[in-house]
């Protein structure tokens, strides 16, 4: 566990360069706009090892799959995110000499992620040929003009000198994590308009993506160049400027780019708009741009700013977590979705997991409006027609659909039939959350107009991949892997089957509800879908009589078939020398051993809270945290919520901290890939969920907090519904404000509390 | 099924040249001598699709392993046999147009593998310009002088023409299946001795096995080149001969190869030797290389061969099964061994499996001296050291061995978790044949020098990797795979538990016997293993306890836990569009089917025959069998051994035809990748266990035939012990001629009989 990072409420801050922990800064000072965004590489040039990252939202590559041995049903590609034109290069150089950390170990670095204004700043002192410079930069990633970034960069020096400041766009990008060392771009167009405006185009290989980028640069009053030279070569385009900077004085250098997609622009258009928003943007100027920038992250931080008092490391921890989230994905467009590390690595291809369903619909849901989620979930109802081609692959007939466990545009991306092909239960997350919407915006529409096709294709799906089994006399669900990946291809995993049959269910409830209800819209559907009642009541009666493994010694629900025959040594007798095992163990260890990566029943217990006594959580709470190593960042925020619930509070805190600072204390040695945004969402689940015990009962609100005793307080918005809460949490009691909305209602414990509009309330 | 092969008893036979079948045909006319051997690519220049390769014994490769997502335990390099320097290209033009089959679609073609005299010969004719050509040639790689391939190509033209001979060595030979297409090759260096002897030498990277080859010309009396020219790059050489040829007359055109690996002779000594072994073989001539290369055969056919009358389609299909098996392996080095493919192709990387130890190593025990099977028990034996240090990467210690499932030098080569790491009853395999060949040989020395070392690491194996089930009350092993690699990371395959508690118990027994025997190598191994007796108490402690799933419904024992929770429809219900399933099904569908690749609980029945009644071996087989789908290669054999056993005749000869004509019929469509060597020997444990109850109890040995109705007799010779017996079955009784060796006895049904030297007995 690396603690180099400075604990400030709002600010992210490293003092001090450090060779070895650059690939984590990368990370953890990483910028976007949910539109692009991009890992904190330097502006300068760079020897050291690096991870060079610029992304731009849905634009992907299906990068030709790699396995040992083939198998049937593998998809041939496996779309990724792409590493995309490099805008953020200004290479420096002094009198001839270049700056090059790697080179020149600088002094008085302080590099600083200021979250409250969604700014990077940078500052250091370097001596070059005996001439002491010191640089100061700050980059962000436009919240209000989604295709505009802007970096100005500070020089002063001691002495007088020459100065070269060469900076552009650079097409020659590579994605690291490329199976076959493919160069993913092509048709690379650069150029010159005469303002001086560099511009570059290029388009994607295979999916043919058209990018086009371009940059203007502005100096300080002043200061000019005493000469400009240009560069440019098939793959990369620059201006070389050259200063006389006079001693004590300094040279303020600005750059504005604006980055294209044909996702948003014909790209007949994209010389016109390209050339338009970067001269509205010089216009505009440096200050008046970061104004509006900061102004826009205000507006955001005001729906979803967590406040801690008494605990700064979780003050920091948590809006760390939050504007993450905010960077990565801001809701305006259901083709886009959440990678598990947004814009600040590679590592999973970029891709959609049921992280977004399971983790950061409940996010955005309290933290933005509905529309948001709603987007999220019209992301899979677009994708219908390919979940059932995605089914069909694998032998399921009749509109079943299996979405995919990994996709950029809806086709299955994974190359581990372990996981590919059974690791099925992401059609349980994906319908819950058409149900958690719905439970907690109220909008009952959606299941007509979109949710019970999805419904319907995945309750088909349950129906035709359980089979009777003659010897239990039940319905088995054979050959999956639930959400602890630390089992393969095991029979009746209980979490699997439990949601399998909750989705039969509540597909036939709402059908149910449907056709007694005026609205002609269930014919439509029945139409389209080609259903009837008789398949309906199959899936009655299939949830009806699934098995569900339960010991009746140890009096709980088993995570699969056969989990007794492990030998069952709790994790804290494990050396800490082997930990985590997943970097120690061979594969098969960990398959045999009773190791649990994840929640997996305990995911169950979370998603369907109600259906169990608090004597039942409790003592499968009991029974299977022991043996969970919480190898996967979508653990500890599960288990501190449980924690939470069943009132140990110790272990609510302990795994907060875990899951709050996976990254900024890199926890997992693997912030150097990139954050993890999708479990960040689960950070905010912990405060929530857990500390605010927040839940949505029929439409209603409850509060139910248990406020970690170091802190002093927790204040928080909430959107729910029509109102925006702001609520405040002290060790005594509970102050809600009813900030935007008319009246309404809360509960908490068992008691029904109004609030008028602007009203506020307190519980003590 | 393609059934266009002529059957011949000593001949395979193609008539008329097609082009899509000649893949399948390169493979099923492959020729080799235990040291090399090469697919049967024409001489000719040839335009259309073909596996090129050319191997040679014991030299592999490296190759960097491909996976979709990296486990713990993989090994890094997957060796595989390569593609070495081609010698068999003899290009021909006929006034300057080149002969390619894929362009001149030949007439009157006609190839034959004479497996009698170990020759492939083709002829054909064909018209160029007008004129028309008959061309004859024969090859061999000689059984008396190991690295001597020769070649004969005979051309007699109708019309004069000017011919254009283009032959040499050619080092510029790639794998197909080469994980990221490289070159395996380096150093190449070619050049020209004065006689003309064209030379060339290369090795291979990484392993850097060095390879020197030599070739020389030679042309009938009364044909002379009319000019001479040489090619050299730094890839290839070879010498270009330009003939007159007259109408009517005929060139004979004799290529001689010299083939020499470091694996026999030293690098400084390679061009020495190679000139020497070159010129002996050009003064030899052909006719004489030839027919010591037939006589060679005839010792071997002597040993080995299986007469069949009345099914010419059995006959010519045992011996094909019978000669493929001695191309490849002849058992003289115990650093060689015998590759799924033997020298016919590329597929499964030209390694070893446990195939060698399950089915080859009973038909060299019959066929061979009992050196060649002792020197497949040592390759084994020599990379004990490895098998420990493969254990100790997945986490076993204190010397236990895991053999690897796949491997060239004792090193894993396989790169799926779920075979790798988890098709461990391999190591039962591996065991068993030690016990297979003290039994069948009575070389009971074999136990103390090299056997107990190699059973204590295993029997150390198993006990680690057992684990105590509070629930069960047993020792239970999960996560593996057994034969049936149709079913992945089951708990307690009942074949692996049976093999394994075996293991412990023959072990224990082992160390028992040689500890009461006056022998003091015990004390030795003790020392050398760091046994002592509590571990081997602990052995026999665990295989006693050992769980074995039983159904008492069924009254059979369970493939694993939980294979009765699955659909049990037989495989003779599934569309015949669907099979092979492998190739039409999903990968979680072949998962969680009842379908069974291969033998798997009766491959214990196979190897335990004696543990069980008939009514059991009955009721498993009719349990079983019927959801076996037979989609390996080692299948059918089992399962017609068994049949025989329970008296099922039919299904007995339908299997045998099944295994005997995998090839020669393309059963599985796949023959073009090269021949299925090691299921060969399984052909030949159905005609010896099978129709003739061969078996070897209390150091006798016992005959049980049951002659298939269609057969008029079979006859067969039998290496056992001292003796070479011939074993000729009629319907009506039995004739035992003891053809070497003094007088012995044997068992048929209860009666013992004696058989003198050189005498001959019928059994009525």
């Amino acid at each position: 566990m690396k603690d180099y990072i400075k604990i400030q409420p709002w600010s992210i801050v490293e003092e001090g360069f450090d060779v070895p922990r650059n690939k984590v800064s990368e990370s953890l000072f990483s910028i976007g706009n949910g539109r692009m965004g991009q890992r904190a590489n330097f502006e300068e040039a760079y020897s050291g090892p690096t991870l060079k990252g610029s992304y731009i939202a849905g634009i992907y590559y299906p990068d030709k799959t790699r396995v040992g041995w083939w198998k049937n049903g593998y998809p041939e590609y496996f779309a990724k995110v792409l590493n995309s034109v490099n805008w953020n290069s200004i290479e420096v150089t002094v009198d001839g000499t270049s700056i090059d950390m790697a080179k020149t170990v600088p002094t008085a670095f302080r590099r600083e992620l200021d979250m409250q204004n969604g700014l990077l700043k940078r500052k250091f002192t370097v001596t070059i040929n005996g001439n002491t410079l010191h640089a100061k930069t700050e980059r962000f990633c436009s919240m209000k003009r989604k295709n505009l970034g802007v970096i100005r960069y500070s020089l002063t020096a001691e002495k007088d000198c020459s100065i070269a400041i060469s900076s552009g766009l650079n097409g020659d990008v590579r994605n690291q994590d490329a199976n076959y060392d493919e160069f993913f771009w092509q048709n690379t167009q650069t150029g010159f308009y005469e303002i001086p405006v560099v511009w570059l185009t290029q388009e994607t290989r295979k999916t043919n993506f058209g990018v086009y980028a371009l940059c203007r640069h502005q100096w300080n009053e002043g200061q000019s160049p005493v000469s400009t030279d240009s560069t440019k070569t098939d793959l990369q385009v620059g201006m070389v400027y050259h200063f006389n900077l006079k001693a004590g004085e300094t040279l303020t250098f600005d750059k504005y780019c604006v980055i294209l997609s044909d996702l948003y622009v014909n790209r007949e258009a994209f010389s016109r708009q390209g050339l338009q928003e970067i001269q509205d943007a010089y216009n505009a100027g440096y200050e008046a741009l970061n104004k509006e920038h900061s102004e826009a992250w205000s507006a955001i931080w005001k729906n979803c700013d967590i406040e801690i008092e008494g605990d700064d490391a979780a003050q920091q921890a948590i809006r760390f977590n939050i504007f993450q989230l905010f960077q990565t994905y801001t809701g305006d467009d259901a083709r886009l979705n959440i990678g598990p590390k947004g814009f600040t690595g590679e590592k999973y291809g970029g891709s959609t997991y049921w992280d977004t369903e399971a983790y950061c619909i409940p996010f955005y849901l309290g933290t933005a409006s509905p529309e948001v989620s709603r987007n999220l979930l019209l992301y899979r109802y677009q994708q219908l027609p390919k979940a059932i081609e995605n089914a069909e692959k694998l032998g399921f007939k009749n509109g079943a659909a299996l979405y995919p466990m990994v996709t950029m545009n809806g086709e299955e991306c994974h190359n581990e039939w372990e996981i590919t092909f059974e690791e099925i239960h992401r059609n349980g997350a994906i319908a819950y959350a058409i149900y958690d919407y719905i439970n907690y915006t109220g909008d009952k529409e959606y299941m007509a107009s979109h949710g019970l096709e999805v419904m319907i294709g995945i309750a088909r799906f349950w129906a035709q991949r359980v089979n009777w089994s003659n010897d239990k006399k039940k319905y088995v669900m054979l050959g999956v892997t639930g959400p602890n990946e630390f089992e393969n291809n095991v029979n009746n995993n209980w979490y699997t089957n439990y949601i399998a049959a909750w989705c039969m269910r509540y597909a036939a409830e709402q059908y149910d509800k449907l056709s007694k209800s005026a609205d002609d819209k269930l014919l439509e559907i029945k139409r389209k879908t080609d259903l009837d009642s008789a398949e309906v009541a199959d899936w009655l009666n299939i949830q009806a009589n699934m098995y569900l493994p339960f010991d009746e010694e140890h009096n709980v629900f088993l995570q699969q078939d056969g989990f007794l025959d492990k030998e069952l040594i709790p994790v804290s007798q494990l050396p800490a020398s082997e930990r985590p095992i997943v970097e120690h163990w061979s594969w098969d260890r960990i398959l045999r051993s009773c190791y649990i990566k994840q929640a997996d029943v305990l995911q169950g217990f979370y998603f369907f809270e109600d259906d169990f006594e608090m004597e039942t959580h409790r003592r499968h709470f009991d029974f299977y945290e022991p043996f969970t190593v919480h190898e996967s960042s979508l653990s500890p925020c599960i288990h501190s919520i449980l924690a939470n619930k069943i009132g140990n509070e110790e272990k609510a805190y302990e795994f907060y901290l875990r899951t709050a600072r996976l990254d900024l204390n890199d926890i997992n040695n693997d912030t150097c890939d990139g954050c993890h945004i999708t479990s960040m969402a689960g950070t905010w689940m912990t405060i929530s969920k857990g500390f605010a015990g927040i839940r949505v009962r029929n439409g209603k609100l409850h509060l139910n907090p248990v406020l970690p005793a170091k802190w002093n307080s927790m204040r928080f918005n909430l959107r729910f519904r029509g109102n925006l809460l702001g609520i405040k949490i002290v060790q005594k009691g509970i102050t809600v404000q009813n900030l935007e909305g008319i009246q309404t209602e809360i509960i908490c414990g068992s008691n029904s509390y109004t609030i008028s509009a602007s009203g506020e309330i307190f519980i003590g």
